[in-house]
């Protein structure tokens, strides 16, 4: 029997190639949506099911946190903050910062990967071409999986999976296609539902990862921006 | 002005003993509730509101993280199961074990404390006299900061303050009385919500600090132990 694993999948394209590489390494994925009140939930929401659905998975949990509404600080949550324009040189931290987001949704994970079993978490997080968030980072998920370990009984051993945390968006794209990852089912936009604003941080970086890696991004946007090189 | 600090206030005597500690150490408390669907859920929080209010405290966040019940695993979410009756004596994790709560509960904690500013969490764990629990130690909470310190922002510096984690149950109840602590507005039983189970881990070892301390108990039980000694 394979080893479950908990899959954290958000409906966007870096959780969706995440997934594609568990079951590559041979996992049973067991899928978890975190509802966090964020602009774009009902759409994130439906890409993760029509994720899901595409790949036939047996275990799903859709769970909400909606706390991190009533906390507030970030333009995700808050409808009083605007969602800043990308600025993709830029090294502060973008005011789409949910305070602390990853590690509420990785705990939730944690909960349920001690009682299913499973002995890994794989969350899609990106350190080398992100939007600068703390808690992407490498060193965060190892102090992390530390915790974890300490946290749990002591039968219980969860590791912590980042595996395209040090890829450039461009090569995500170019291995979700090599996996056959469904990106076409993928949404990412922080701001708007039908279709992408194309302009938002994360918008900004799935565009120039579809163009630097010479390919088109197949979902529909409202404004591409146009490349100078 | 008093800096701020984050307290995990459930509602039991652990908690609110805390909370004495940190008005005593001269924070302003905002006052964090996580309801989590245990079976005293009601009870809790009412024995929340009626701290807060004998504190006159300004900052209060009552929040659900019912995902917990979905996940189960655990006498306090799971009908299923049944809450076992205490063994104090016993080095196995009890069936009211909820999967990783704590840290569920701390990066709720985190996430607000971010927001408000607050430079310190206080969490009333113990460990010394406890049921076991892998996450109530302290190595725990040590390595939840360095976490914590990799997952937010630069700026941000929050410590995990555990007051009481060191201390006998009696200690606790003596402590609380020093620092006139409502214990009677508390509620720790798991069981039940009228009057106090009597028979539970966290009756049993409650009503053994009191008897340790050689104070009576203010709250009504159902049935109350013999005590040897």
């Amino acid at each position: 029997m394979k080893e479950k694993a908990v899959i954290l999948v958000s409906g966007g394209m870096d959780s969706c190639v995440t997934l594609a590489e568990a079951i590559e390494e041979g996992y049973d994925p067991c899928l978890l949506h975190v509802n966090y009140g964020q602009r774009t939930e009902k759409r994130e929401l439906k890409a993760f099911r029509d994720i899901a659905h595409h790949y036939h998975i047996r275990h799903t949990l859709v769970t909400d946190i909606h706390h991190l509404v009533k906390i507030g600080g970030s333009s995700l949550t808050d409808s009083q903050i605007v969602v800043s324009v990308a600025d993709l040189n830029s090294r502060d931290i973008p005011s789409s910062y949910v305070p602390f987001r990853n590690a509420n949704i990785l705990s939730i994970a944690v909960s349920w990967a001690e009682v299913l079993g499973a002995g890994a978490i794989f969350i899609g997080a990106v350190e080398e071409d992100s939007s600068g968030y703390p808690d992407c980072r490498k060193n965060f998920f190892t102090q992390f999986e530390k915790m974890v370990d300490l946290g749990t009984k002591p039968e219980t051993r969860i590791s912590i999976k980042t595996p395209i945390i040090s890829l450039k968006k461009s090569e995500i794209v170019k291995r979700g296609l090599f996996l056959n990852a469904p990106l076409d089912l993928t949404w990412s936009c922080y701001q708007s539902e039908e279709e992408a604003c194309g302009i938002c941080d994360s918008c900004a970086l799935r565009l120039r990862g579809f163009h630097q890696a010479g390919l088109e991004d197949p979902i529909p946007y409202i404004q591409r921006p146009d490349y100078e090189d």
